[in-house]
């Protein structure tokens, strides 16, 4: 059994990884020669739409999948109208749209902070007469990792933030004053069997997440499972789904979610039974998921823009060390580390020396 | 940092697979372009000997190991006579004739069975004045999973035995009426560091291991260590070791030892909070070792022979499939499973699910 994954990233090569053991094999496209999960599979390397590459994919792989949700609808569509892609197109069109995604958790009864959607500085303005200050200006499209995001502090800050933007559609919403951000990852198979892990605590610095904690028993579990199962069930989604939000006092506002493998579910790899990588496979294939069950308490450090030294990290009680083999540069994701711990009060301390660790190669 | 490994089949895959994440490149020698590790690293194809290619995995290695202990001696000294080689020639040199082995065993204080050497029917005969039947005649180099080994009954089988054996130097031993079979994998670094995972207990048929069990807090356990650092130590040994052992009446008695990562030690993949594979790759890096506390109680069991359906696998809860990518064949180990449970009770009634499934497919 082969799977076609596009990109070829660090997600694609903790894919390849869960999957090797499973007896499958794995055939990559990258715009990237050096791209990290390469070695791991046969590589296409060229553009995400270029049509030789993608027929080949198609004829190559018995299922599709991604690691991004950038992924353009026509790509989408063609490979979906060729072979098995899971998940299906609709998920991806409207996760990679900020406005389509609010609309959307509207629909279907899931809390957002309030928003609006501006296509000119007038309707900025116009938006920010209902909305109170502060608020987030993003892009519609192609934000990550805060990226394509102005704070409005005061009216004073709308035209330059419009401008920013250089005209591209964007949607403004409230600030949430959370108490917490929690992810929720879910995975459902193609027979609609469907799993949770347990929260996940994360923890952003500059838009970009530094540590996810696993929250057994947390008393915003249900809450969390109840909105997922709705995404899942709206979107006939098939794969692992992640779903971001805020807790303030108590009640869950969504944020946003990604139709894939997510960062903060990568404490999974030690700290549950099965893997969000192991489970996302089991659920395109259709075979049994596997137990979200967590294996002791567990937590990830994600290392930015530099690396630690290996002898230093791995020299921390059960500390694992999960390096991308990316080159080290600004801002970018290049390992992270998972560490699992018998009581809470341990897993604290750990998770402080690891940080510490990546604070000190941290340059962003 | 690359490691070349003599070998690729199943012990070099996993060991890539382990150190992958580590951020490691692997260089395999095998005669078999088809050997199941080449995927995961860039494979060298020929002989074992063959001096174009050891020159090869010399000067491209930073440091080398191997996946199986008949290693030819003028190998194992060309390679460390050219770069890093851990464990040391001299522990394979050991490993892979009995009598060397049995006669180590003796020189620094850890029990066997009575034995004796063999080199013609009149040696046998001699040699069985002394030793009790039944015993076992074994040939001193070459064997494993039971080859090349005859029970002797009576003085009636000697001269077919030792005919089987064709003239090959071999040792007789008396055959031990253990309770039951443990082994321990340990580790120790280039630095001398040492841990010890808990005893494996270990069920063999047809010369062939079956069903292992991570038994924390066994009564042996401390024995165990004793004789296996003793091991370790007067070895100067470098790397993963598994001790086999036979259990009689509360005293162990050695059968053998592995100088490398051992089946009766897959449990650890998810067993252990470090697995033997890491381990051994860290102790040879001379990197901190990792912890080998149990998590959870963790079984595994072998697929001989046949696969089982990834389906009905994956369908036994906390299953963890490891295939090994190679065709099915008889008597041929293809892959393994491990389980984890949370009770010993529970452990025993996975293992016995997945037994089954594994004597389904089991044509020896």
């Amino acid at each position: 059994m082969r799977v076609g994954i596009l990109g070829a990233g660090q997600l694609a090569r903790m894919i390849a990884l869960a999957g090797t053991p499973l007896g499958l094999e794995f055939i990559f496209l990258d715009p990237s020669a050096d791209a990290c999960a390469n070695k791991l599979g046969e590589p296409l390397i060229g553009d995400y739409n270029d049509p030789k590459l993608l027929a080949q994919l198609a004829e190559r792989a018995d299922v599709v999948t991604y690691e991004f949700e950038n992924v353009p609808a026509e790509v989408a569509e063609f490979l979906a109208s060729h072979t098995q892609v899971h998940p299906a197109p609709k998920a991806l069109a409207i996760a990679q749209d900020r406005l389509l995604e609010k609309t959307f958790f509207h629909d279907i009864d899931i809390p957002t902070p309030a928003y609006a959607a501006v296509d000119s500085l007038e309707s900025l303005e116009q938006a920010m007469t209902t909305l109170c200050y502060p608020a987030i200006l993003k892009s519609r499209t192609q934000g990550y990792d805060g990226k394509g995001q102005s704070l409005l502090k005061s009216a004073d800050d709308l035209k330059s933030a419009w401008e920013l933007l250089q005209g591209v559609p964007a949607v403004v919403e409230a600030f949430v004053p959370f108490n917490r951000e929690v992810s929720i990852i879910a995975v459902r198979s193609v027979s609609g069997e469907i799993v949770f892990y347990p929260l996940s605590e994360n923890l952003h610095r500059g838009g970009i997440l530094r540590v996810s904690e696993c929250r057994a028993d947390d008393p915003m579990q249900q809450q969390a499972e109840s909105y997922v199962s709705r995404l899942l069930e709206e979107l006939d989604y098939v794969g692992v789904l992640a779903l971001e939000l805020f807790e303030m006092d108590g009640h869950l506002v969504a944020n946003e979610f990604a139709p894939r493998v997510h960062n903060s579910g990568h404490w999974t790899i030690e700290g549950a039974e099965t893997s969000q990588f192991e489970n996302h496979l089991r659920a395109i294939l259709d075979l049994p998921l596997g137990s979200t069950a967590p294996v002791g308490n567990a937590a990830m450090v994600n290392f930015i823009g530099g690396l630690p030294k290996t002898e230093e990290l791995l020299a921390i009680p059960h500390a694992h060390l999960h390096l991308y083999d990316k080159a080290p540069r600004k801002g970018r994701k290049v390992a992270h580390a998972t560490v699992r711990a018998e009581s809470r009060e341990q897993l604290s301390e750990l998770v402080k020396k690891l940080a510490a660790l990546a604070d000190q190669v941290d340059d962003s």
